[in-house]
């Protein structure tokens, strides 16, 4: 199946046109305008390479080539097409593209029954509603109908509002869940999304772990007071206790171990006046390792250092966990498969790493055997309109995709 | 001249439900619906004292007895009615009531030419355009047509598109200056907004110096990226290094002397995403205390430290000065004679104390004398909707200005 970076490169230059934002990087929130246009755009190119497709009941795309039956047993490959404000243009549409390019190189080919059905998944990065990966957790059943009727986004529309026009469908979801039967295995396609590969160049590798996750919501309260006529020991900040906390949880990885991360992203405080000491803050963590128990231990580290930072200032405060996903370790078989896959394509010793970033990937693990592959970002700049992948790389991991896939599932 | 409390609590209480937030403190923005509503039934409360008023070209209202001319030299006094969001019923409000609560005494004396003015300041607190003490800085001149033009409120109106129909006249205000000789002193009354005077029980206190002002607006700008992959060693985070930063203008009043303090009140940052690294982080600093050598080693040491904080993090920044006011030492003749009238009324010794709030006197000081006199807050709780002073104390505070300008001015 003849792999070609042209049609690829076209396909992540057309689909970077649909955002709200012309000009300043990807702003494609999941439902709006922009999200459904690139969706379009991915369904056209589908149906021009023989391919027919449905859309499930928590929103996610399938297609499958016209010879192959919505009942046989695949290969799953894809990711998503939503992006972060502000975002990039490769962040999930090259794991979308690469699936799509493998389709229309078998087609090309006269091929109709590549057992590959592609995959774009509804809401992977959890900027549209405040939580990630919906469309693959809707479609597992770790999210049901009501706790996703339970999110909003900025509109005020809940999910199934936010998602009707898009195939959406609550009532459904409980009918058209994943069959884990169906799927051999699960080969998402990703960009790195971080410096390591860039650094070492390696252009494409096997990923063989996705780090936990948990994020928190923390809030303080203090007292609001005058900022001229309030001595420093009469007062409550609740800022001055976040701006404490906030640089803690940045020493928090330290204490977890070499592939633990802590992110505070947003913070929000009232009544937010120059000349008014701050009665409340509020802001976020996102706490990631590669194994368990390093969370665990960072979740009571993160507790002890909020309540100290609140204490030392008379504050009340509250750590509410918004979601907790534990660390994940991919399929050793499928991995040996990629391997194998490489080595048939002169790429071997391939290149292994962990995964930093959560991706639908590590949903589906606990069900279908699943790996990724990873392209290089440049400079690892991602979730930034400057984030960038060579195509050729792109094409390469492309080609790898398609040597996997390219034999009949067990 | 009879000072009665239950008017003074009439005025306060009637002020008060002039908020856009009813049962949530006061939120009154200058030449705001609720800020008119609250001018007008001064003026209301002024014509049925035998007033005449006049509304000056930077949007302060002026009122005197019938008998008085505007070009008699005059006492002065007065505060304003704008509040900051989530404010207090008593901040400023009291000062207004006072002067009305001392000419409504005079009238009912049959008092036609007690030599006072009562003044309404326009825009203090700074939170409506961004700077405080717009009303008396153009009345006096530091701030002209242009400079008024360049601020704007949350609608984007600025300072004359905001007063227009409220009397404030960019056109005007070149020649209807402050007349420094038409004024023999003046006398603000107002809440303490600090701790110290009820901790103490000092009901009533003389106020002879008002703490100088800095404030900053410092931005951060680092490299957006993904929360996940990117590595603690490889993050440029502007929020981390405003936290740092925030962190350290706390400790900072401990280098600068007893009545020094600073506040971080306001903050932002972009793209305010749970799950990406903060690429920008602008929070604004206010700095206090009671003499200029202080401010200038604080400006010094807020540059080094949100340098410091940068540097660590390979973060871009920026410090801009927003205003600079300096301590001001209030008029010692003019304290005599508070001194020399609490004694008349048993107050002696009236306690004493230095404003750490900024306020209107500060701006007239160098022109005309004059002091303050503080009413003890409950707590020390201002700008905030719980902000309380005991109506007796501030009855008392009403007949000490009455006996001070109760005295034909020299």
């Amino acid at each position: 199946m003849p792999i070609r970076g042209d049609r690829i490169v076209a396909d992540i230059e057309a689909i970077a046109r649909f955002t709200a934002t012309p000009g300043a990087g990807s702003d494609r929130p999941s439902f709006s305008a922009a999200w459904r246009q690139a969706r379009d755009h991915v369904l056209a190119e589908a149906e021009r390479a023989g391919c027919h497709w449905r859309i499930d009941a928590a929103g996610n795309v399938h297609i499958r080539p016209r010879g192959v039956s919505w009942s046989r047993r695949v290969w799953l490959s894809g990711s998503h097409l939503d992006s972060v404000p502000g975002g990039g243009d490769f962040d999930g549409v090259v794991g979308v593209v690469a699936a799509i390019e493998v389709l229309r190189a078998a087609h090309e080919d006269g091929r109709s029954d590549v057992p590959l059905e592609a995959v774009v998944f509804a809401e992977e990065e959890g900027t549209t509603f405040g939580l990630g990966m919906l469309g693959s957790r809707g479609w597992i059943g770790t999210l049901d109908a009501a706790a996703l009727a339970g999110v909003r986004n900025r509109h005020g529309k809940n999910y199934w509002e936010a998602g009707a026009d898009q195939g959406a469908s609550a009532e459904r979801l409980a009918a058209d869940r994943l069959r884990p039967a169906d799927y051999a295995g699960l080969i998402e396609l990703h960009i790195e999304q971080g410096p390591a590969m860039w650094k070492h160049d390696h252009r494409v590798a096997l990923v063989t772990a996705i780090a936990g996750r948990r994020q928190y919501a923390v809030v303080l309260r203090g007292v609001a007071n005058h900022a001229g006529s309030t001595g420093m020991d009469d007062r409550h900040d609740a800022l001055a206790g976040a701006a404490e906390a906030i640089a803690a949880v940045e020493c928090l990885p330290d204490l977890l171990g070499d592939h633990a991360v802590a992110t505070v992203g947003r913070i929000a405080v009232e009544p937010n006046a120059v000349n008014v000491i701050p009665s409340r803050a509020e802001f976020t963590v996102d706490l990631r390792a590669p194994d368990d128990d390093s969370l665990e231990l960072g979740d009571e580290r993160l507790r002890a250092l909020v309540a100290a930072a609140a204490q030392r200032r008379g504050l009340e405060h509250e750590i509410v966990r918004t979601e907790s996903l534990p660390a994940v370790r991919l399929d050793g078989p499928l991995a040996d498969r990629v391997r194998a896959a490489a080595g048939g394509l002169g790429l071997a010793p391939l290149a292994e790493t962990v995964s930093g970033a959560l991706h639908d990937a590590a949903i589906l693990a606990p069900l279908v055997p699943t790996v990724m592959i990873f392209v290089a970002s440049r400079d690892g700049i991602s979730h930034n309109p400057a984030e960038f992948s060579r195509i050729d790389d792109i094409a390469t991991a492309t080609r790898l995709l398609a040597a996997v896939v390219d034999a009949d599932p067990a």
